[in-house]
């Protein structure tokens, strides 16, 4: 599931652990008025940098994901500022203009053009930024950047996260060190409607644009696109990639290093994508769903999804209940050429079910192994060659009981003002 | 929802309701071996018949489906036997076999052809029919029918159902009535892995075959294809309709009474889904979602599904929270031509969103409609003429709880030799 043939090592550090990357967060009120905890964090690079991105294909897209996604279009982004508590959602031209403010403040204090600065959100859909809290904090946090402060950025992007999700990398190219470093936020359309995932990725590797926007579009394609936790897509989904050659290594298809690089960014991605879904809402379980012998890859990956989608699959798993008359349901309806008496199927390395029909795999070997926090279910069609997998979750009645209740959270956050 | 123009009336009785049909029901030791409910049903027209059904689309498909279908593609059915406590799925070329044989030995028995007999199962997937318990038992299940025993059936094929569900009308047509019955059960992939919803429809209509089928499949896109508590088609739907002409009276688009009978016939249909849904698991509401202003038909239909399959939608219905920025990023997920800043979103009467944004319609005033057992959401893409309704539920914690613990109960079955 990760390739690991490469020389790279995971080594201390977050955001900031890349040359030449500085950052600073804040507490200004997003999150709760009266609350301490960071909301706000600033990202800069002291070199040009060359980015790219990766965005949700909602139709209903925050402001931030617009506007971000327009700067990206005219150029290279070199400094992000992301905030927690509010979504920027459903906010309409309104929102479109605080998030462009957003950026011009940040620009004029950091000597940017305003297209040079990306701006995330996560929090509450539908209610106005307060960017009365915003803006007059915001010397303060272009003011006091450091290296050191990676680890805040990690902080203030969580909602309901319960930990920070840091990781830096390095690859010892020709001698020289070249390192990435990165945090992300997740996890499952989190409450309080809080929309979603942010991924933040800074390298001081030098490369094109046109490799990195690859690259990256691969490597989300790879780890971010292949996990579901309740099947919820958001509508701020992102993921940035800045690459500020600040290494002095120049990497591209064919130089020394380049493959070590392209694995260690896979690396980095996919290891955030399970870090958002091992700290999904409320979930119990890891489940990867590999789906094999299907006649198109589209089709390996539509039963794949089916099954990590099914609330009743889902709901089996929370329970270590090894239901794989529930998976073939699943996979029946995922809308795919089967044929049911070709199904095999394999939960936790023991065969469940063989050309349709039962195995005689003891329940009880089978349901011991379910009991695990992680297992994988492998799925072959046997109609084929291609293959895909998930990555996902159970789902728990807590998961249910902790988004049934989202109103008190959102009626308060308008009565406090956060809505100015 | 639901037309109620012309001149049927709702009588009492079920699935025996119309002249000519009789029934039978048997507690075999299907759905437990020790217990005493009735779990296999006989359902027989003294008279020949004309016959439509439709079954579910999931390929993985059970073996009392394939042979019913193939018996309907032969001909018309006459006689309908069905069992809960085991679904005859993901059985193989042995369930094919003993859901055949179940329709030659009733055949034997009522001196019909084997393909004039219908079969339908429901209960739980991947073990084997204990046939040596319903063998011996059909004789006595074919001798003693009687125009009485419809409540019976309609207990017989309940599952995790927490009632029977039976709907019975008469339209009079000039002077003449003419009635249609109706049992079944559903709802909700049901636990322990019950597989699904049955439908059983006999009517005194006099009706040609092919305005028989033209008339159930409109019944059956209007109604059953309509509604969704968690998402998970089974491998078992099925829905049969039987017309055996003991009204004495003639139907065809053209002739008297016709426009009636449809309209009857789609208000059982419909009467009978929403029992399904307001049965459903653990279910505390039934949502109506309808969207309007779609482009086209599809997009209606895509929209409103996946509002109406959200976890996190469904989870705030539970707890009864207007959450109009989920609905709005459901429908921006949906994978439809949509424009944010079009969208008009009602919940329960009120306006939620406009052109995309928060209405000032008070938080409280919404909340206090979403605390009913009954609403509707309305949501207009203006972007069309197309419309399309959902009857959906919401999800709770209690579901979830009582569908990740089938285990106990199918490892049961096994033991008690309910798998030979």
């Amino acid at each position: 599931m990760i390739m690991t043939t490469s020389s790279y090592r995971e080594i201390g550090g977050g955001v900031t652990a890349a040359k030449g990357f500085v950052a600073n967060a804040i507490s200004c009120g997003i999150k709760k008025p009266t609350a301490t905890r960071l909301d706000l964090a600033l990202i800069y690079s002291s070199e040009p940098t060359v980015s790219a991105g990766a965005f949700t294909t909602n139709r209903v897209r925050a402001a931030c994901v617009r506007v971000s996604q327009s700067h990206l279009r005219r150029g290279n982004v070199r400094a992000i500022i992301a905030n927690s508590g509010n979504a920027n959602a459903c906010t309409g031209a309104a929102g479109v203009a605080v998030a462009r403010k957003e950026c011009s403040l940040v620009a004029q204090a950091l000597g940017l053009k305003a297209s040079e600065v990306a701006v995330c959100s996560t929090g509450v859909i539908g209610l106005p930024m307060p960017m009365v809290r915003i803006e007059p904090r915001l010397p303060e946090l272009c003011r006091n950047l450091s290296a050191d402060k990676g680890h805040d950025v990690a902080s203030a992007i969580i909602t309901s996260d319960t930990c920070e999700k840091e990781i830096a990398v390095e690859i010892n190219i020709g001698g020289k060190p070249v390192r990435i470093g990165s945090c992300c936020k997740g996890a499952g359309m989190i409450s309080p409607c809080m929309a979603t995932m942010i991924c933040l990725i800074c390298t001081d590797a030098a490369i094109s644009r046109q490799d990195l926007d690859a690259v990256v579009h691969e490597g989300v394609s790879l780890s971010f696109n292949r996990i579901t936790i309740d099947g919820d897509m958001s509508t701020n989904d992102t993921c940035l990639v800045l690459a500020n050659g600040a290494s002095g290594v120049q990497l591209a298809p064919g130089l020394p290093g380049w493959e070590s690089f392209v694995a260690a960014l896979r690396h980095v991605m996919m290891v955030q994508a399970m870090h958002i879904v091992q700290d999904g809402e409320r979930v119990t379980k890891f489940v990867t769903v590999r789906v094999e012998g299907a006649p198109t890859p589209a089709e390996a990956k539509r039963v794949a999804e089916g099954v990590a989608k099914s609330s009743l699959v889902k709901s089996s798993w929370n329970g270590g209940d090894p239901n794989w008359g529930r998976i073939a349901h699943a996979v029946g309806y995922s809308g795919t050429r089967i044929k049911e008496e070709l199904l095999d199927i394999d939960i936790a390395g023991l065969p469940a079910c063989r050309g349709g029909l039962q195995t005689d795999t003891p329940s009880d070997d089978l349901r011991a192994r379910v009991q695990a926090r992680e297992f994988e279910v492998r799925i072959n069609l046997n109609m084929g060659a291609e293959s895909y997998e998930v990555y996902t979750t159970d789902l728990s009645p807590e998961y249910v009981d902790f988004n049934r209740s989202e109103y008190a959270y959102w009626n308060q956050a308008k009565q406090d003002g956060l809505t100015h």
